[in-house]
């Protein structure tokens, strides 16, 4: 929504922060700790995106998406104990990262394609963000919303001429409501995460905060379905093999964090329930496409509790002043919990590491919220 | 507390927002409307501090105070019917503005009076500023707040290592606390805003504001005691006589406005009460160093009432994705306004303004807080 005037430039990661400048290894160099050889970059044609694909969709979004600012904050160094730099997506059109998959799904339909309009589900951000990529185009967008999604991103999705469908909140009634607004209108399915040019434009975060700060140890970004991590990853492996892809995953009340399961298991495990949480964003399940970037390029999954999230939103609002959803902040719960350094003695070691703050759609009017966030104050 | 990896640089206005670009004017060229001769710059004694005291100030912040971003949001633009340009004093250290003036101060000390320490009185964010500021230089700062300052503010202060006084919530206390204070220390007293160089620092503000977007054609800034205005209108009309230089004060629910009522009666108003307002930060009186700026310099002052002030927080924190505490929005309030307009015809043919986040501090906790908020949640 918000929109920085100027895109950080490469050379500047030195100069905004006016913490003492760290000392900082050479691009490329890898994090102390056990010397691991780098992964080789994926193949061109192994998985659903490539390099290529995530380069030629920044060319796309090139002045219609925002390049997002990186923010530092030094007290919340101190509490993790390495430097975090924050890419907010937060600031993105729409309020989340969604966007760029949008746009980037939007401009390669053909004109004929784009005529009979677009379709989705979602539990809300791809919803807005497919609806507004639609809007700039100038056709229709369907799209078919959980009844428990939040207000203000089926608000949102209404608000950039969305055609908005309720339906149960199960992933069956959402993908029949779809199938027959597509039947029914010629309509071109945009799904949500598992789709070649949803990933490849979730991969320009990592081509941003890459050019912004160039010498990271690790990203840590949330998973849901993994358009977001898959197309990052993809890109920072491509960039710099040796920079650590970790994954953020909300547990749930029900234990059903199904990307560490299927890390865990390797192979994609189908069966998870909706995990019960507070991270309204991140409750879609890995898709066929998505898994197995995540299977080969991401290195760890790091799972949270509702709690580490909520204390993680505080702490960005407090002390960030960025307003941030609690999937958004799912990064930075996973930065500063204990399972980051027992994930592995290279991710124990990272001392730069990049945190996506992928989403600031917060619901502030929600129960949910006010007892989540405070009940001090209730 | 949160830092911009990177400074957003001069040229990069047209580029950062992926808004369609406005036709630009060339810089120095004012708003449309009636011809208006551009007011002579002020001269360089007439005041307690001058564009030059400004420019050393830059210089002495420069890599110890962040260069705060500037972000658009087209939504809040479409409300305003202008293009406004939020500079976001929210991400300075310690959460607001205030640490310019603060460290440059500070900076100014000698090292034998640097060694006796600073001590100051404030409702919150110059107390904070004041701490952090002394503590970078490793000296003890002495801070008098009155009890009805909010919690997060006077953590704030004790987290930087301020010794936190608390005194009755009434001026006269707070001055007669400090001057103990003073008195038995030996330390300097460093004023909340009626100081050269607490003028100077604020006024860096508008250096860098007009920096990143050259071709403004007025700025709003909140107003208390009148630190941060004075500066920035010195700053503004020596680079840019044209630019209107607009004060946002909240009315109070005791229409305790003084600025407003010593600029229609053409002296400092000294008898006002404190306003009742929501607006911590806004409650104090103006100077005698500071009314003679805001005199002759700020063109129009605008009075906003605490709901439109909390309309206008709404509004950042949900569109904008950026924690502001009420005193922070107050800016956005004016700019929104029918007063806004009213003002004057060179006000209303702005069409490029920029408006001061200057804090956001915000005390999640505080009943005031919810209640304002979001009665709905309630």
């Amino acid at each position: 929504m918000a929109a920085p005037v100027a895109a950080p430039p490469r050379a500047a990661a030195r100069d905004g922060d006016g913490d003492p400048p760290e000392p900082r290894r050479g691009s490329g160099a890898g994090p102390a700790g056990p010397a691991v050889p780098p992964a080789a970059p994926p193949a061109a044609s192994r998985y659903a995106a490539n390099i290529d694909d995530i380069r030629a969709a920044a060319a796309r979004l090139a002045g219609h998406a925002h390049v997002t600012p990186v923010l530092t904050c030094s007290s919340i160094d101190k509490l993790a104990g390495r430097s975090l730099f924050f890419k907010c997506e937060v600031f993105q059109k729409g309020g989340a990262f969604k966007f760029r998959g949008a746009f980037n799904s939007v401009s390669l339909l053909s004109d004929e394609a784009a005529r009979r309009g677009v379709a989705t589900h979602s539990s809300g951000n791809h919803a807005a963000a497919l609806a507004l990529a639609a809007q700039l185009r100038g056709i229709p967008a369907h799209i078919v919303v959980p009844r428990d999604a939040p207000a203000c991103k089926v608000d949102a999705a209404r608000g950039y001429g969305g055609r908005v469908v309720l339906c149960d909140p199960t992933m069956a009634a959402r993908e029949a409501a779809c199938a027959e607004i597509v039947a029914a209108t010629g309509a071109t399915f945009v799904p949500p995460y598992d789709h070649g040019p949803v990933i490849a434009g979730q991969g320009t975060i990592a081509l941003e905060l890459l050019e912004q700060v160039p010498d990271l140890d690790a990203i840590v970004v949330p998973v849901s379905g993994g358009g977001m991590i898959s197309g990052i990853a993809l890109a920072a492996k491509s960039i710099n093999p040796r920079c650590l892809v970790l994954a953020a995953e909300p547990r749930g009340a029900n234990d059903a964090a199904d990307a560490a399961a299927s890390k865990a298991r390797g192979e994609r495990v189908c069966d998870a329930p909706k995990p019960e949480t507070i991270a309204d964003g991140l409750q879609a399940r890995l898709g066929e496409l998505t898994w197995p970037v995540i299977r080969d390029l991401v290195d760890e999954v790091i799972t949270v509790s509702d709690d580490e999230i909520v204390d993680a939103m505080r702490l960005i609002m407090t002390r960030m002043k960025v307003v941030v959803e609690p999937s958004g902040a799912a990064g930075l719960a996973a930065a500063l919990s204990p399972a980051f350094a027992a994930s592995s003695p290279r991710a124990a070691a990272a001392r730069r590491v990049g945190v996506i703050l992928c989403g600031g759609n917060l619901d502030f009017d929600a129960r949910r919220f006010w007892e989540g966030w405070a009940p001090a104050a209730l």
